[in-house]
C-alpha cells in the first residue's frame, strides 16, 4: 500500500475518536447527550434539504463537507458548550493545536483542503461558511425544542443570551432565522426558556 | 411557516431516531458498539477522501448523500447485521416499509428525490452506489481491524463468510478492494479470524 493511502486510512481510524465527543444537547424523546459525529451526520442532511431556504447561491458538497469535519478538532480540544463564558477564552488555542495535529495525518494537498474549509467554516464569511452555521445553530435547536428546552433549564439559560448566538442564523438563511425566532419565543411563552 | 417548511422540519427531527440504532461494530480503542447516524457520517468523509479511488468517475455530492442517508430506514427496520441468515430475510419488507413512511414526511420532490436515491444504493448497479457500497463494507473493516477482529469473534464469522460480501468492494473500487484483501489476510495470520 502506498504512503499516500496509508495516510488516508490512518486518518480515517483516528476520526473515529470524534464518536466520543459529547455534546450539551440531548437527543429527541429527552434521549441521551449527542456526540459530534451524530451531530455533523445531522447537520449535513440538513443542509441539503434546507438549501433552498440559503440567502444566496451555496456550494452544498461544500457546505456538507464543511458541516461533516467542522467538529473534528473537538477529538483533542473537546466540546466548548455555546454560553460556557470561561472555556470560551481558550476555544481558539486548544483548536488550533488539534486542527494542526488531526489534519496532519493526511496527505499534504487534502491536509490543506480540509484546514482550508475548517478555516472558512470559522470565519463566518463566505456564502457556505453562513448556511453551515445556520446548521449549527438550528440542528440542536430543534432537538431542545422537542425535548421542552431541556438543556437551556439545565443551564439556566436565557433567551437573551441565546438570541445573541441565532441571530448570526439569519447571516445564513433569513426564513430559518425566522423559524428560529418563532421557537424561542414559543419556548419562552411556555415557560421552558426565561426572558433575561 | 409554510407547509413545506414544515415537512422538511419534521422528517429532520425524526431522523434524529436514526441515533437509537445500534450496529454489530464496535468503535475503535475496544469502545461501545457504533450507532447508523455515526456510522453513515463516517462514510461520507471516507467517500470524500478516497474517491480518487473509485473504478470510475462519481458524482460525489451523489456519493455523500446516499451515505448519510443509507440506513434512515432502519429507524423502523433496526438494523440487520451482514452475516444473519434468518434476519436478512426478512430485510427488504421491514424496510420497504420504513421507506414508505418516513420519506413520505418530505415534500413530494424531496421525497422522491431520497427515494430514488436510496433505491439506487440498494440496486448497486451505477458507479455512485458501487463506491457508496465500498465505504459500507470498508468503514466496519477498519474499526473491527483496529480491535483485533473482535466483531467477527463474537459472531464467530470466517474469512469465506464475509470474503464473500467483501469481494463486492472491488466493483467500487479496485484499490480499495486491494486493502480489503490485505486487512483479512492479515487478521487471519494473527488468528483474529478463521479461515473456514
Amino acid at each position: 500500500m502506498n504512503d499516500r493511502l496509508e495516510k488516508q486510512l490512518a486518518f480515517s481510524l483516528e476520526i473515529d475518536k470524534e464518536k466520543n465527543v459529547f455534546r450539551q444537547t440531548h437527543l429527541s424523546g429527552h434521549g441521551r447527550r449527542e456526540n459530534d459525529a451524530e451531530h455533523a451526520w445531522h447537520m449535513a442532511i440538513m443542509a441539503w434539504l434546507l438549501r433552498e431556504y440559503a440567502n444566496e447561491d451555496v456550494d452544498i458538497t461544500k457546505v456538507m463537507l464543511m458541516c461533516l469535519i467542522h467538529d473534528i478538532v473537538e477529538i483533542d480540544a473537546g466540546d466548548t458548550y455555546a454560553y460556557d463564558a470561561e472555556n470560551l477564552k481558550t476555544q481558539k488555542a486548544r483548536e488550533d493545536a488539534a486542527k494542526e495535529r488531526i489534519f496532519s495525518l493526511l496527505p499534504d494537498d487534502q491536509r490543506g483542503e480540509l484546514t482550508a474549509l475548517f478555516d472558512e467554516f470559522e470565519a463566518y464569511e463566505t456564502a457556505e461558511a453562513k448556511f453551515a452555521h445556520a446548521m449549527d445553530n438550528l440542528q440542536p435547536l430543534l432537538l431542545n425544542d422537542s425535548n421542552d428546552g431541556g438543556d437551556w433549564k439545565e443551564h439556566g439559560v436565557t433567551a437573551e443570551t441565546i438570541c445573541g448566538r441565532h441571530r448570526k442564523t439569519r447571516l445564513g438563511s433569513e426564513t430559518l432565522y425566522q423559524v428560529t425566532d418563532r421557537i424561542i419565543r414559543e419556548n419562552v411563552r411556555k415557560g421552558n426558556l426565561r426572558e433575561k
